[in-house]
């Protein structure tokens, strides 16, 4: 129950001044390993030979999750939930992959997704040096990000041309520093087997980030390289009996998004500003998609993707917003902020260097705050819910950047980026026209009644119409549903654009002016103030404190560690591990009624599975969090013992703070998932393929 | 599905200002009913005994919602969804009449309600001269506010003390008239028969406001009066054949509220700021309980009522919302509006008697607009969500309000309501502790959220505990769900008030004294100028227009008239009625799955009513809203031929504007319902006493 695990996060977040000093906490860089950390408490000191295997083995999910190559042939292993976007694009009402699972028997019948492209680490470079010194002393803000932009898209560009390899210069402690990341990527990668997706995410939205679990979140894919299956440098090898209590696991994946770094002013305008309008348009969104899913199971299945989508973000952003409107974190915040801040007013140098930080960021947020509203409305597309204005604003923008040199272009647009984003928008994946039309006319509705339906902007884009009659005039008489059309622009250049009156272009045309004009105030006058503010502090942070620093989460590949174990709640244990025979006790508890309803395929099996004692689900310490899920997790001899997708409740608040007391990384066990596959689906191919029997 | 329907309102709105003139428009008051159209229109002319028998027929449900009795024997026919309030406080896990239904065979297995009041509108009395003769020229607001207050509460008292009877003084036309309203009044109201909830609102929320329709929404009740069944002076005969293809029927009900007579700047207002507001709020409680009651079938029995009421408003909103974003429908109120003002300001006496009253209304709105937020969080109880804070703020304030003199009260506990108030505060319906606090805790937030966690208010309410916690301690600490509790503090006065340190009563103190200042800032500065402006529009109106006028609607008895008829819509034409064998067939379609699952009661059946003709659901023209559900409707005759349960989604703009070129107001049908009662229910004994076979 809701209720009841909210008081648990709470009772949690009150003690965390009390926080052990040790923890299994950070999401590390491979280049960075927490050694001293890993020898002091866990006696473990990996050879540079295991993190090159285990990067090499990770693979990136660009539509959102991590994965790793887990055969010899290019067999890839990730989460049903983050394989879903691929097996949604691939449904059609008579074969919707989703509902029914996928077992391709032979590699002939493997499907080919739609427009998924993923990565894989081969190398990182620091190149803060040469970024920092593209921006000279003494220039404005406005010429800092200029030179700051055109220096990052001019090293990844030398650097594509150089080796070939998918090249990006990421943001590290949020401006502290830059590494250049070089990736192999495979754009053919080829659904093998899922379950069904009542199999997979069993317990739906209401046991989400809940413990104890019974998912068998798990999707398996094949990369491709000139129409034959990839021998990867390096794959992980399965462990037979998978994970055990008590030892020692990592996780090497690609967190998304963490803030912990941030001052507490910032933090504060996460909690009152841009948290709480998230979670606004995410309830709007979820009503919306909910009363459309409910017409019929074909509205229903065009709309899952979306709206698990939308309740997994909104479940999470609840429990964020709970933990800073807990005084207690935030005073714990507060003071770890002002111990740091004391350090450095102390040392007249430090202080020189340093001291201004926290007004900078301060002076940034205010500073941001009066166009906020406009950059989410226009520049992140708020207003413009849906697929097809995205994809007219992109051939606009396209047309127009592709006219200027790399150094200048928007971040998306640069040279070596581009093959990637024509990946995505010449997506054969299939445009739904009823769904466009209530997803746009509910988003210009919104932006009518936020804006006000006399701003000039909005008049305009209205065309005199009510929000229902524009959205449904933009989508009958748009092509941008049709991905050949899409091309033909895109490929076509300016000239071929600026001859289209396709009328979502036209409606991005009436947008792009004043959009650019609030991201360039954005850019210039509260990221580049931010980057330089945090650099300020990550680096007051390395010199005040003796250990390791980890950056905050990018979306790139970390290495994270920590003990399998249970944990006590409401006085209670909780045991490390969970079996399958759990969900069969638990889908009788709710009668096999949705979201708590097994497939066929196991309550076939309800026999055996309900005295099955292997471990199904598991929880362990590492520090994770959204972008993780798919991660494989790997014990000391590297070997693949379970596969990471989903954080408990008491997880939420490691968004801004890492505690492990309570909160957990949950995983679907290697054990369980061998056991299924052969006792479930009888799909001995893949079995034998992951074990060698 | 969504999106067609809504280009279907549009598609109606856009042609507004080409509206017939003459429309069966109008709820109008039973003491100045629409003869002359009736007249033109119908050539029919109601005789006062025909408008009298059919006021006292009528009756509202206090917990919102009309009604009629429908037997000498105080049978009493509403909506299966007005009397579900009383259907969910009188259930429990091992009896849920909302799920399974109802029906008392024998007088002595009726099952009295535990909160409701049902009135019986006995006389009206026009009483405008002495409200306004108390407000003198010259007088402030503030003033003219507190003498409009007191005559009022004076007038009311006055009448209770002669009559015995439950006097209201009616606000109508926004402050144009004053009516004095004397009700005969029930509180022991017992349930005789309710089908299950998945006939009565078969298609759920999907088909909520939509026709065709196939819902048997009635619920029967019984009005006792000292332990016997009533006799009433006047009850609706029962027609065999129920309402005709083409006929004149009329509604007697209560709608609750319209806008119409409001300026376009009020509109505006509503259309910018009231509506968006209410619909976040309502989209924010309906994920909230939703994912509450998905978690086990015990929840979704405590949540089923609210969560209805919630997803009903949110569909009506959203209507209301799209008819005000329309151009064409805002400018057809610009150019009424223009017209008014062009006539008023052409006769210099007219101009110096109403024309101020736009912008009087304008400087009203402006006023509220800075204390909106603080009105609603307070005052309103937003930030309080769930029944325990209501009820520990009611007894604070009844207990300081009655120590003043009657006329200085705040109008909720002016001495002739009292008894009615005491009626819900002292309610035996359960609390779930569960419940309340996942609201308290989701609305603290939410406060705190909006008016910042820095708000010295918000800090003091939140004891310096984050909203889960605290809302955990407020109801786990708090007696305030207990009904003796409650009563023993109301009837031990203020000493007993005082000498209780409830924590949900702290609460309430801690609030109280801003909420009560921004009270008086909003009736003294914002509620008091505006009835002043509308007395002079509505007064405008009457001098200007040649025709009769009806009041906005104010939840009291009301007369409205129409066709039955069906409609075109995208050029298909929608018959008047429907028949109980759609239902089946539609069912069919959904593969029975909720909430298009029909009961086992009906499924027995099947073979039979797949066949069956008898219309079940109709529709007809006659102008209504919510408030209405469970008015009866009427023929020439003043038989009973059907119940009003609904409105079509192209009736939602009639908030502000009516339009019957595809508005229709949807009823069960007389005949449909004795058909369900004897075919389905083998509920012969009521039947016999409705129809006397």
């Amino acid at each position: 129950m809701r209720a009841a695990m909210r008081k648990k996060i709470t009772f949690l977040l009150s003690f965390l001044i009390a926080l052990p000093l040790l923890a299994d906490e950070g999401m590390w860089l491979f280049n960075h390993p927490p050694r001293a950390a890993l020898e002091q408490r866990y006696g473990f000191n990996p050879t540079q030979q295991w993190l090159d295997h285990l990067q090499k083995a990770s693979v990136r999910f660009n539509s959102g999750g991590s994965a790793s190559f887990v055969s010899k042939d290019g067999l890839v292993l990730t989460n049903h939930h983050v394989g879903l976007d691929c097996l949604a694009k691939l449904s059609t009402p008579k074969h919707d992959y989703v509902a029914t699972g996928f077992h391709a028997k032979t590699r002939a019948e493997e499907v080919k997704c739609l427009d998924l492209e993923i990565n894989v680490l081969m190398s990182i470079e620091d190149v803060t040096e040469r970024v920092n010194a593209a921006v000279k002393s003494g220039m404005s803000a406005a010429e800092a990000q200029a030179a700051r932009r055109g220096i990052m898209s001019t090293i990844e560009q030398e650097s594509t041309e150089k080796s070939g390899l998918r090249s990006d210069v990421v943001t590290l402690y949020q401006g502290g520093q830059y590494h250049l990341y070089r990736y192999k990527k495979y754009t053919d990668v080829r659904l093998v087997f899922a379950p069904e997706v009542s199999a997979a995410f069993f317990g739906g939205d209401p046991d989400n980030f809940e413990y104890p679990r019974f998912d068998l979140d798990v999707c398996f894919f094949r990369a491709y390289e000139n129409g034959k299956a990839v021998h990867p440098s390096d794959y992980l090898r399965w462990s037979t009996e998978g994970s055990k209590d008590g030892e020692l696991v990592f996780v090497s994946g690609h967190p998304g998004r963490t803030t912990r770094l941030n001052t507490v002013t910032h933090l504060e305008w996460m909690r009152d500003v841009t948290y709480p309008q998230v979670l606004t348009l995410l309830r709007r969104r979820e009503v919306l998609l909910r009363t459309y899913a409910e017409r019929s199971p074909e509205n229903d299945r065009r709309a899952h993707d979306d709206l698990f989508g939308i309740e997994n973000s909104r479940k999470a952003y609840i429990g964020r917003i709970a933990g800073l409107q807990d005084p207690a974190i935030m005073n714990a915040k507060r003071q770890t902020e002002a111990a740091l801040r004391a350090k450095i007013d102390a040392d007249p140098q430090l202080k020189a260097q340093y001291g201004d930080a926290w007004d900078l960021v301060a002076n940034a947020i205010n500073t941001l705050r009066p166009i906020y509203g406009e950059f989410q409305w226009l520049e992140a597309g708020r207003a413009f819910n849906g697929t097809m204005f995205g994809h007219a604003r992109e051939l606009l923008r396209l047309a127009e950047e592709s006219q200027k040199p790399n150094a200048q272009r928007l971040r998306e647009y640069r040279q070596s980026g581009l093959e990637s984003l024509k990946q995505e928008l010449y997506s054969e994946a299939p445009t739904y026209s009823d769904l466009e039309t209530i997803e746009l006319a509910d988003s210009l509705s919104n932006w009518m009644e936020i804006m006000g339906a006399d701003n000039p902007l909005v008049k305009q884009a209205m065309a005199g119409k009510s929000p229902q009659e524009r959205a449904s005039e933009l989508v009958r008489n748009s092509k941008m549903g049709d991905a050949a059309f899409r091309k033909s622009l895109g490929e076509g250049g300016k000239a071929a654009v600026d001859a289209s009156h396709d009328p979502m272009l036209e409606l991005a045309r009436i947008v792009d002016p004043r959009s650019r004009e609030v991201r360039t105030m954005y850019e210039q006058q509260v990221d580049e103030p931010l980057r330089q503010a945090y650099a300020k502090i990550s680096n007051a942070v390395f010199k005040t404190s003796g250990g390791d620093q980890y950056p905050d989460a990018t979306f790139t590949l970390r290495l994270s560690y920590g003990s399998v174990k249970g944990y006590e709640e409401n006085g209670k244990h909780i045991p490390w591990a969970t079996t399958v025979s759990g969900a069969i006790e638990r889908s009788a508890e709710h009668k096999n009624q949705a979201p708590f309803d097994l497939p066929k395929s196991f309550l076939a099996k309800k026999e055996t599975l309900s005295k099955d004692k292997t471990p199904y689900n598991f929880v362990f310490t590492a520090d994770i969090i959204g972008g993780n899920s798919g991660s494989p997790v790997v014990n000391r001899a590297n070997e693949f013992v379970g596969i990471v997708f989903d954080g408990n409740l008491q997880s939420l608040p490691w968004d801004y703070q890492f505690d492990d007391r309570q909160g957990r990384a949950l995983a679907v066990h290697a054990k369980g998932i061998v056991d299924a596959l052969h006792k479930v689906y009888a799909a001995d191919d893949v079995v034998k393929e992951l074990t060698g029997k």
